[in-house]
């Protein structure tokens, strides 16, 4: 009946220098934009043709969508940039070279960060320069809405709004979805749809730059899942 | 008080080749990309701020306001695309060479067809190829209101809504807009912003990439123009 379809972004430049991004706003690399096109390319080949496209705030993503939408001759499709899309905030671990910070708290530790469900990151003080209070794209915010700080459930809890009140009634009503989005806002939306476990939800990879199509049925209950690849 | 930033986008590979576009969706050429990227350089130096966002639904004038939204730092400024700011719709002269129907219709024809306010040129019929009723982007418009051919006059009507129901509240609330789209579309704002009769509202040019910034007091009166230039 309708489809939805799910991209990463592709590379940032912080992926080649291993540092944690999360809310920071990292560029695509240039393997990242070829990535972006390819996956606009598949899209194309699939004839996959959308109504609405969603993004985060964050220029990565948005840059994403772009090039999608433009290698599939639909740059003209409606597009709503969101902070409920944006990367898993990571506290106070944004901008540290991931390997440092192993060595400072431990690989246990910071696997835990990672990986666990619901454990948090060490958060951000109001001032921090990883705070994003001062942000102007985040200007129209209840201040306390600005995360200093997520796990993945709290990721889940701030994305699951934009899919009740705009995905799912566009889904119903029959209309094609893409969002270009985070490994992490992406997996908290897949986890919903697939219905996986709190347990089993961070070993779910998406690459970057392939396209996951969903197919959902009347009642919007996934009925196929597909990635897209060369 | 509130400033709105006009951008006529960048050169179209069909400017080179010397056609009529309209609602064609060429793409920009090699040469409009830079004087895109050269507009947001403007804009970033400037220190122009924007809270909202619009371009047509034409690829030439989205992908100038996604160059100059990226080359300011502002990407995730909210953007809204519309069929109102398209480009005049050329009707049967579309696609064609402008030497070519001088050659046709005599050059003293195609400069009326070019410079009247109120002329409109040759319409298309419904089922040409340069009708648009076909394309999906203009599928949730009423089909009367697809046009088969526009004069500035049709265009400046088309326009006008949303400045009434968009522009104008959110200047009034003190927001600062772009807009990236036509000669024409623009065109119709400036006559209507500057109350320019309609004797001398087709010797008005805007250049191509140069942004134009109006600014406004509490009353939607126009206090200053300047255009931005290297």
């Amino acid at each position: 009946m309708s489809k939805l379809v799910l991209i990463r972004h592709g590379q940032s430049k912080w992926n080649l220098s291993n540092q944690f991004t999360g809310w920071v706003d990292v560029d695509l690399s240039d393997k990242g934009v070829e990535e972006a096109k390819t996956a606009g390319k598949l899209v194309k080949k699939a004839g996959l043709q959308f109504d609405y496209a969603y993004t985060s705030v964050l220029t990565r993503a948005i840059k994403t969508l772009h090039y999608v939408l433009e290698e599939s001759d639909q740059l003209w499709v409606p597009e709503t940039k969101t902070w409920r899309l944006n990367e898993r905030h990571y506290g106070a671990l944004q901008t540290l070279n991931k390997k440092a910070t192993a060595e400072k708290y431990g690989s246990e530790q910071v696997h835990i960060w990672r990986r666990s469900y619901d454990t948090l990151p060490p958060l951000v003080k109001p001032g921090d320069k990883n705070a994003a209070n001062d942000d102007r794209r985040y200007a129209d915010l209840d201040p306390k809405l600005v995360p200093r700080g997520e796990n993945l459930k709290v990721t889940l809890e701030r994305v699951m709004p934009l899919w009740e009140d705009q995905i799912a009634p566009k889904l119903l009503d029959g209309k094609n979805i893409v969002i270009a989005a985070h490994g992490n806002s992406l997996r908290a939306l897949s986890k919903y749809i697939e219905d996986i476990s709190d347990d089993d939800i961070m070993n779910l990879e998406m690459k970057t730059g392939e396209p996951v199509v969903y197919d959902f049925d009347d009642k919007l209950n996934m009925t196929n899942k597909t990635k897209l690849d060369e």
